[in-house]
């Protein structure tokens, strides 16, 4: 591992001259609470944490580490599941945008509105939901996740089904490279389409400063359905009929045994029948009628397949007690280890089974206790594995499993991520899903934005020459429950 | 302009081997037929036209040319209206796609279809009717026009409204380099979306020569409305009211009067009233209750808007014979004068009637024949102008005319292009639309993928060094309306 730089002065008092005391951050014990995100087993020191409160602050911040040459990474709510805001562990600058969150412009006419990266996900739509309208990329972070970060990781969640990810909802941002140089880019026309290459481009290409986000009109309904099967099985047969019958829900959202239980047993219980091998949760929105024909129509689908019970929520309170297990479900995972891996990647739906087969067959073999939580309507994966980041052997066994897991699902014709980002966590994997040619496009791509490589260096790609920087982390500690609740 | 070069024996030689006597063209009788699309002011005659079957023949072609430092420009049906197929004056080689016209994987079940880029727009929903699917862009020249065209422009279509643009319909695809290196896209997984990025880079990237298209599940039920209003701003505004009442129509298309005329003049009479000052034409899809409610609900905004009369169709026949009008516009200006000049721009909604009467006042100013038609609920704007290109002193002011219409849009919030792409047409106002530092990111996104600059050279970007290549056209040959029926 190299060696960490230190701050160079000349950098140190243009920063300060810039943010003053309060924005720019330097000292040790400061600096260690921005050492990793929720992704812990990846972590290193930066060298400083600025705050910036505009466009022009970050201007000012990329061009004082351009002239130092210090690589800049950055940071929303820390939220992220890959160690896509971690400095590089030679050392480099935060940009931490929590100061950033103000909505700029809200035209809720055309539905739209500007807004600052460090705004909360959830606080955009609780300030549109009197004008009948809402956010709609609902990552299971929303209440304290920002939409920075949500860009950079092209961020979805269990509503992403119907909705789509960040990227099918952001209209236009403002962008600084790493040169200081400013870029206004939309939707609209027909050029090239950067707007969509910098969403889930994880802060390698630029930070972005301001987002122009489409806003969603409420559903006139909303239904949420829980059915719980005697076999993991059943469900995901049922996921794929209720597809196939042609059936558009909002969220299909499926648990298995060991979920239900950490859940049932936390303080938030949903009502999860505990007994079930797996529930599925399923979201209904649109006009009243529709919903409940196709309520009607899920159910005698779910009747086909091992149901041992049906349950159906129309008021705000029924269907919040039922999200409670899906959205408690990560810090109901604390019950049966001190911690817990999410990991992250997607099948084909039709590979749903096997998949779920295949995963359990690899924690078996490692002898792990694995729990899983799944997008099943998007076939994204998510295995929890819990485990004690005190058994060294232990540990190793999860990062062999995770490997194991990530081929067994490109095997399956699936893909890396379906959205927490490469960031550190998967960049060695890269190659497994893409070929050289791409590969190359994507290194092209980033030196387009940055011939200097100092935006967020050592993410999302296989960096050959610097890879030393970041391949070994600085320490394996790993995700505790807390940090995901 | 500089001198246009011969074809190389050597590549002559290459190319021959690999396509054989027919799908080489190089005699001057045969090129003569490629030297334009249909916006037919930027003419250039070929070297070569090839013609290949595969993927793997796109590769031979463009290492043949890559070796030859030969530019290759992809061509689908040439249709298209802003010169993007048209070679670099000082020549090149064309690469026609019109053979590479199979369907390659069709899954009705998952909703896609792989394709070859030569297959005609309309032909693919064709295929996948009986199976209650088609394909949603549906660009006016959707007959002829080639998906390979599309993805190159991200052409739209009436029901962009609704649907999107090529680009929301893209899920993976085949690109070859300038250098013959494959690589392969896909929607899926959140790194760099080259896809995007592909889609409408007008062949600048790279040639698709396969193409993963989503198919739509067709709406249970269809319903075609025609309202003939006293003024086109009373149509302007209901349509401004019609979505501000939430209605979410899949098309909504305007004509003014002088379209009207030359449709109900022309054969294919739609039964639009000729003392109308303007139409709307608004499609409804989705279950028949929705349908019937919203279409009463767009009645009774019509009748406070100077509504003159007012149609409603269910039935396939009845439902044709109104866009029958909407379909043969732009073939109908073809009575008013010999030429047509189809523009392309688009403002906010909002300012829809503001931008009509701005374009109307340029035309007067150039006495210039005018007719509009346009996609009201997106702003897209499509001014022709009617012409005789025998009158150099009336093309002249055509251009002078057009430059001015896109000032005005631009000026009012609006873009450079909506769905006809930049081309050679429109890349000398680029710059006009974006700063200096978004110019330089296009142009270093287009170097990332080809250094030599050998695909399609000349398009898209203003090329400073380049531009004496391409910015006197050949000849001042306009499009003709048989080419725009």
């Amino acid at each position: 591992m190299s060696k960490r730089r230190s701050l160079p002065g000349k950098l140190e008092r243009r920063l300060r001259r810039r943010l003053g005391q309060q924005r720019l951050l330097t000292d040790v014990e400061s600096l260690a609470v921005y050492e990793c995100d929720a992704l812990t087993h990846f972590s290193a020191m930066p060298l400083a944490v600025t705050f910036p409160h505009s466009t022009e602050d970050c201007v000012a911040i990329m061009r004082a580490c351009f002239d130092a040459q210090i690589p800049v990474t950055p940071r929303g709510a820390g939220t992220g599941l890959s160690g896509g805001a971690v400095p590089p562990s030679d050392g480099g600058v935060l940009i931490d945008t929590s100061m950033m969150r103000s909505i700029l412009e809200l035209n809720t006419v055309d539905r739209r509105a500007r807004v600052q990266p460090g705004l909360v996900n959830a606080r955009l739509s609780e300030c549109v939901a009197e004008n009948g309208l809402f956010y709609a990329p609902d990552p299971s972070s929303q209440s304290v996740c920002t939409l920075g970060g949500n860009v950079a990781e092209n961020a979805s969640g269990p509503h992403g089904l119907k909705y789509g990810s960040t990227r099918q909802h952001i209209l236009g941002a403002t962008i600084v490279l790493e040169d200081g140089e400013i870029i206004e880019l939309s939707d609209e026309g027909d050029e090239y389409d950067l707007l969509s290459l910098v969403v889930g481009s994880e802060g390698t290409l630029g930070i972005v400063t301001e987002i122009e986000v489409r806003l969603t009109q409420k559903p006139a309904s909303v239904m949420t359905l829980l059915g719980a099967f005697g076999s993991l099985a059943g469900a995901c047969q049922a996921v794929s009929d209720v597809i196939a019958a042609g059936i558009e829900a909002s969220a299909i959202e499926a648990m298995d045994h060991l979920t239900i239980e950490a859940v049932e047993s936390s303080v938030h219980a949903a009502g999860y029948p505990r007994h079930a091998d797996a529930v599925l949760l399923i979201e209904l929105d649109g006009n009243p009628r529709d919903v409940s024909a196709d309520a009607k129509a899920i159910a005698e689908v779910f009747e086909q397949h091992d149901l041992l019970s049906f349950e159906r929520a129309n008021d705000p309170e029924q269907r919040s007690r039922l999200w409670q297990g899906r959205k408690g479900a990560f810090g109901a995972m604390g019950r049966v280890a001190p911690n817990v891996y999410v990991m992250d990647a997607v099948v084909p739906r039709s590979r749903l089974q096997q998949a779920i087969l295949e995963i359990g067959a690899i924690c078996t073999r490692y002898d792990l206790r694995l729990a899983n939580v799944f997008h099943a309507g998007e076939g994204n994966l998510h295995p929890n594995i819990s485990y004690d980041a005190r058994d060294p052997d232990e540990v190793d066994r999860v990062l062999k499993a995770n490997a194991e897991i990530v081929r067994a699902c490109l095997d399956l014709g699936g893909t890396l991520s379906g959205e927490h980002g490469v960031g550190l966590e998967k960049k060695e994997f890269m190659h497994l899903q893409f070929g050289a040619p791409v590969l190359e496009s994507f290194a092209s791509i980033r030196r387009a934005f940055g011939p200097r490589s100092l935006m967020n260096p050592g993410k999302l790609l296989p960096t050959p020459r610097a890879c030393t920087e970041v391949k070994g982390p600085a320490k394996q500690v790993f995700t505790t429950f807390e940090d995901l609740v």
